[in-house]
């Protein structure tokens, strides 16, 4: 059969891989797609830069121009990352009667209607498995596997990098610091780690999973996130204490046609599958109205395992899977599903709350009767003598709720905050069943 | 576009559930197939036997013949189990013209190569997600999502039954019996559990994942399998205490060509992903070259479950995907790939070893003596007092192994069983990495 020719834009570390497999496995790979795939080109900023893969010379190229006009060319892969150009090279791309494969989550999940828009104007298709969970196939789970079920839940730990700071500050005792700066060195964070560690990482491929899973467009904007930074040693403590650890969660939520949305670290039961999720793993748990629960567990990022989910993309353009797909999906089209958003205030569940109180008599009263008056009960309390003398007095007493509206939880805490008593902001983290 | 149209081949559990499906969401299924899909028959044995699903009157038959005549039946789903009328209904349906979706593994497992053969000589499609884990996709995983890998190995809890016994022994201190008998009443065992707790059950998935993954046709008479039935409390007990759980795992490794394979109890590490999968769950890791460690996991079985994963076929053979994958990878083909079958004598691993010795001075260095024979070196013994008055003066020697290659151990576990130290046979089982 005829080979399926491809330009890659962009070679840095992703792409790189991606390279490899294309060069140094072309028999595997074209039985598995049954035929041959060829790299006819690799754009780049900066020719002369070391790469982990050797790439022929002739291949390198500084312009896209070339590659849009080559009618050997089939398929553009791009790993460029950033929006503006990437968006623009995109388009560029099925103007010029080519497919694309991205791994560019931030993209979709802020042009993604009208990347799809004009895949669908120009009658080409586009791919994006690896945009989420690195080289776990959620993207294929949920817009093909699951197809028969009506999704009803996901919970995903999306960004290694958070899971890797949680997991060493939980299990290995260390600061938020010091995890972080461990994270650094093992390549798992960048110089400025901020939108990982702020949770826009997590929301953008949220954003992502939720228009495959429930056909909504949300913009990132109205996604709720929380992030790690502030997350304090005693809370993980006390989590564990009552048979908890914390992870950053994405998540989503559907009721009567209204999905909540939002990313915020969690406390999640020991020994579930998304607890025992460690280190730079992701997973993600997808409950089906007729499947039940099901879990994708893999590496999150890092070279080989996304430039699996690239190749996989590359290999569903060869076959032609990946056109049907795309063709019957309709994703980021105008008329989504019937699904609207449905504000976090209103999702239900139990809440693990701390409030450092001064070290005196009915304080646990003051703050069981402001949960009462939103109609919140307690399911148990930890109260423990000082642990510090340089808490100046203060105790942490910890609350574990049952399940509560979120709006009224958090109405209940801005009393409790003004409590004499409470001595300082109160920390509270949603609980997953 | 044109509707699909779909003739059942048996209407129990898995079935009924499949009925269930396409005709209480047809526009939900539609929406994600690109077309209708329309049930226009259901072939039953017993047209009068109460189902949990209401079949229109007019589309329950009781022969085969009409479906495969009828014009408007594109695709036949085998659901009627067993292994002879199976394989006649299925190579008939291509004869007819019929694509097929079927959930039966021991079909596959045992006529896979003339089945597919049959498929490709009519120039049709057969897909068979069902066929293992239930609603766990990991045929799509190993056939597409992971198409860019070398697989390295798989490790699957593939059988509810046996890990329902297993955990209910593990965690609630059940006797084998006493577990056998709850997953009877809870619907998760039969009243002949035979092929599951003997490893029968696991080996025919297990062929079918080596095919899928490896390209090598295997006879399940060449899979060793030991199954559960032995298994004893004070095993699980002392696996715990060197920080084990015990899981009847489907294995298989890849080294230079050659895979290895078999079914046994394994000791798996607590707090490791696969350790976590309780009651009738399952998964499965797979370990790729380019995207490491992955897992998989949900329901095994069940009605809906197993239902998700065969309407998921229907629909990717509604929306061509289906035809696309089977062209392309050309399974149970004549000439599969260069990979032949390694004596799982020749897997590399650690051993957990049970030998009940008489209490006497001695034993142990008579034991190490025997494994220091054949290489093998000790990471840990446990020997306690002996637990029970009853077992008449011996006590069990317990050890770890390092890795050792299992010709080697069981060489060396024939001469220990002759010791006269050693009261009766020992007990083994190999412990994952």
């Amino acid at each position: 059969m005829e080979p399926l020719g491809i330009a890659l834009i962009g070679c840095g570390t992703v792409g790189s891989g991606v390279a490899r497999l294309l060069l140094e496995y072309p028999e595997r790979l074209a039985a598995r797609a049954g035929r041959p795939l060829l790299l006819r080109r690799v754009l780049v900023r900066d020719a002369r830069k070391n790469r982990t893969v050797t790439l022929p010379h002739e291949l390198v190229t500084t312009e896209l121009r070339s590659s849009l006009t080559d009618p050997s060319i089939q398929l553009m892969v791009e790993l460029a990352g950033g929006v503006d150009w990437a968006r623009r090279a995109v388009i560029d791309s099925f103007a010029a009667g080519k497919d694309v494969v991205t791994a560019n989550k931030a993209l979709l999940a802020t042009h993604g209607q009208e990347i799809f828009e004009a895949a669908r104007r120009h009658h080409r298709a586009i791919a994006f498995e690896a945009s989420v969970g690195g080289g776990i196939p959620i993207v294929a789970a949920l817009s093909q596997s699951l197809s028969a079920n009506q999704i009803v839940s996901l919970q995903g730990i999306l960004n290694g990098t958070c899971n890797f700071i949680l997991t060493n500050m939980s299990e290995h005792g260390q600061s938020y610091a010091e995890a972080l700066q461990a994270a650094q060195q093992r390549g798992y964070a960048e110089a400025d780690p901020t939108l990982d560690v702020d949770g826009t990482d997590a929301a953008q491929k949220l954003a992502i999973l939720a228009q495959i899973a429930f056909g909504l467009r949300v913009p990132l904007s109205a996604i709720e996130h929380r992030g790690i930074a502030d997350i304090q040693e005693i809370d993980l403590h006390f989590g564990r204490e009552l048979g908890y650890t914390i992870k950053l969660l994405a998540e989503a939520w559907l009721n009567e046609q209204q999905l909540a949305l939002h990313v915020s670290p969690v406390l999640v039961r020991l020994h579930t599958p998304l607890a025992e999720v460690r280190g730079p793993y992701n997973a993600v748990k997808v409950v089906g109205d007729a499947v039940g629960d099901t879990l994708y567990y893999g590496q999150g990022a890092g070279q080989m395992p996304t430039a699996s989910a690239v190749v996989a993309d590359i290999i569903d353009m060869a076959v032609g899977r990946a056109q049907k797909t795309f063709q019957t999906l309709r994703l980021w089209s105008g008329n989504g599903g019937d699904v609207t958003q449905r504000p976090s205030s209103t999702v239900r569940t139990r809440f693990y709350l701390r409030c450092p109180v001064l070290d005196q008599p009915g304080v646990l009263a003051d703050i069981a009767r402001e949960l009462a008056q939103q109609q919140i009960s307690i399911a148990s309390v930890i109260q423990h003598e000082a642990l510090d003398e340089e808490q100046g007095g203060t105790v942490p007493l910890v609350i574990m709720t049952h399940t509560a509206r979120t709006g009224d939880f958090r109405a209940a805490l801005e009393q409790i905050n003004r409590l004499g008593c409470v001595a300082a902001p109160s920390v509270y983290y949603p609980m997953a069943e």
